[in-house]
């Protein structure tokens, strides 16, 4: 039975985490160790390997267009098969574990099929399950909605299920396991000698996942940071320590916490166009009308009253951005539109920068320093990128790297 | 939309008919079809081919033991998958189709996992879906307990839910869609020119899969029986008409119907047990009490007033039987007990015999004429089966078939 004073950890065990039986095997057996440690656990399970991958493809066979509804109870199915694998496997050592659907788990979504948001959690049946000494193990990226329908919460819906499960059970932390060690100072395929880094803020994992890091998605961290769950990111092959994520205050402060690195936007700039009031939202509502998801943003005014205007968007949108700037730069008299989709963008995040100024300064220096133009710029608080030729981007991360004294220190 | 003159067709779809895109792309146009025919459409659907396997195997790696809530909420996403994908290839052809789970679509079991039975079916779902104009596809084989968790039905419980909702929507019909043509006078396996019965009765059809026959399931059969349900069994490779089943009255009454072959049993012979009252039922209750199933019985009492029993059990539980009837017969002072695992039972099922005297002879002189030796026999009102050698089964088949005028006629 479940003791008052047991505090609770939810683990989020990812796609290649649950990969056929021995690794579901070694899950369990972490599952029951941390049990045994003295605390409730609740799970949350992706689904295996690339099953999702696979149901796609065979619903692609059958129509280009398939309705959301069906494609949501179709890719539901992953889930409900690693998480009854893992209770399973749970059973056989010795513990009681039970499965819980995103419905039976009382997740409550609204309607949007494939993007849906959590309303609210009714967990009274894993509230049971705890108190029952029971560990719960719960489908990840799944829900019902107002209308009885079953959702999905869309890309990295498992870590929003865990983080919500999380904050609505009141865990003492959220264990995000994956198959690399934590979140690290740069990508280690391109800077080999990148560090784990032991402590992020949520802000600091916010900056680094809109600019390129990939280990974290932006809005189970939103979510965390909303509701104030602490974050363990670690590996599911090693069961080391990996990064703790949480609130800014309880960190010890790292001037730069990562340089991260971005290839997915392209660059489209209007040159010439006339300096009058409006132009800038003139052109940037009709992109908006388009859905085109606008990033960096630059513009100059030349001594000629002429402005050159320069803005990034994903690769996917550039060829209606383009068409829309062409329309745009006609009507505004501009002399010329270009597009760009060789770029890269570069940026340095760390929360230490608030209080160390001259951090921008060093960045353009460094790159100077390595022969790299910088093209773009634009800053946050706690973020500084730059966008160059994409050919120079791994030099500029490793120059970096290195000058901000961010290569992993000898082992002592 | 739905008109009150509408008739409605449930129709169930086996594991080798929806196994894999163009398999699931036919069956879309045959509902397709029969909807635009002026029907509204219930589907059944079972998990895409070996897909049930599959999940079973998984399972079976992980624990010896998997516990039964687990297995079942494991294996029902294999119908989640066929019912989303085969709605995905519905909407492809311009019909709106929305899938529901068991407990979507209101099949409420009882706590049984692995063999629940269904207790009600609240169909408000299916009712609003088919008034809108829906075709409504349902996961075949599970249902919701009454304590909220996934259940599934056991074998053929496909048939059985697709059963259940003709009754509880009062369909016209229930359509069971397979990979065979309909219902054979005899396996044409073993007999090439058996003929496809195009009208059987429950009851023969229940005495017909009780002694070896395949198409149908015991249990859908008797659901069918019990709330006046007509079935049609057909192919979902052809789409010709194939056998329906109803009660005897509306049908035209063949004598013979079928002759069936079994090697699933083995016989155990207690010898020479001194005849006193009560030896039958110490040797059957002590049987009953292990949960052997016992299924013929013969008893012999000889001049000298020793009595032989010999009876068959499938041959799974045929040790468990020889162990129980040793200690019997020592307690009795039997003289000896023996086995026998290579037995065949061939059985003559027809509702016409009731009618017609001589059927019983005219078999065992058939049987006499082929050298086939008669080791037990027993009968119902529509059926006479005869333990043989097992080696003689396939002579025994065709003769009867041949003997009772089954062999097909030339098609005109």
């Amino acid at each position: 039975m479940s003791s008052p004073s047991r505090t609770l950890i939810v683990q989020k065990y990812g796609g290649t985490s649950v990969d056929g039986p021995a690794r579901i095997r070694a899950v369990a057996e972490h599952v029951v160790r941390t049990r045994q440690e003295g605390h409730d656990v609740v799970v949350v399970v992706s689904a295996m390997g690339k099953t999702t991958d696979e149901l796609i493809q065979l619903a692609e066979e059958l129509s280009a267009f398939p309705p959301a509804r069906e494609m949501d109870m179709l890719v539901t199915a992953g889930e409900r098969i690693s998480m009854s694998l893992l209770c399973i496997a749970i059973a056989e050592l010795g513990l009681t574990a039970t499965s819980f659907t995103g419905s039976q788990a009382g997740i409550l979504t609204d309607t949007a099929h494939g993007k849906a948001k959590i309303l609210e959690i009714r967990a009274d049946r894993l509230r049971d399950a705890l108190a029952d000494g029971q560990i719960a193990v719960v489908a990840g990226f799944q829900g019902m909605s107002t209308d009885r329908n079953i959702t999905t919460l869309g890309r990295g819906g498992s870590d929003t299920t865990a983080v919500a499960l999380a904050a609505a059970l009141g865990a003492e932390s959220c264990e995000i396991y994956t198959d690399v060690a934590g979140v690290f100072s740069a990508d280690p395929r391109i800077v080999p000698n990148a560090r784990l880094q032991p402590q992020l803020s949520f802000d600091e994992v916010l900056e680094m996942a809109a600019t390129g890091g990939r280990v974290l998605a932006l809005r189970s961290v939103e979510f965390a940071r909303n509701y104030g769950v602490t974050l363990h990111v670690r590996s599911a092959f090693t069961w080391e320590p990996g990064t703790w994520v949480g609130q800014e205050e309880a960190m010890e402060k790292a001037i730069i916490s990562a340089i991260t690195h971005d290839t997915s936007e392209a660059k489209v700039t209007m040159l010439g166009v006339p300096d009058r009031p409006g132009i800038a939202a003139r052109l940037f509502r009709a992109l908006a009308d388009e859905a085109v998801n606008v990033d960096m943003i630059e513009q100059n005014v030349s001594v000629h009253g002429l402005a050159d205007i320069s803005f990034t968007v994903p690769k996917a949108d550039l060829l209606v951005a383009a068409r829309v700037s062409e329309e745009v730069g006609t009507e505004m008299g501009a002399s010329s539109v270009s597009c760009d989709a060789d770029i890269a963008r570069v940026s340095l995040v760390g929360a230490g920068m608030k209080t160390h100024p001259g951090i921008a300064a060093t960045m353009f220096e460094v790159l100077a320093a390595n022969g790299v133009n910088i093209e773009m710029i634009s800053t946050s608080s706690i973020r500084i990128s730059c966008v160059m030729r994409e050919d120079r981007m791994v030099d500029a991360v490793r120059a970096l790297h290195t000058a901000f004294e961010l290569d992993q220190e000898p082992v002592p």
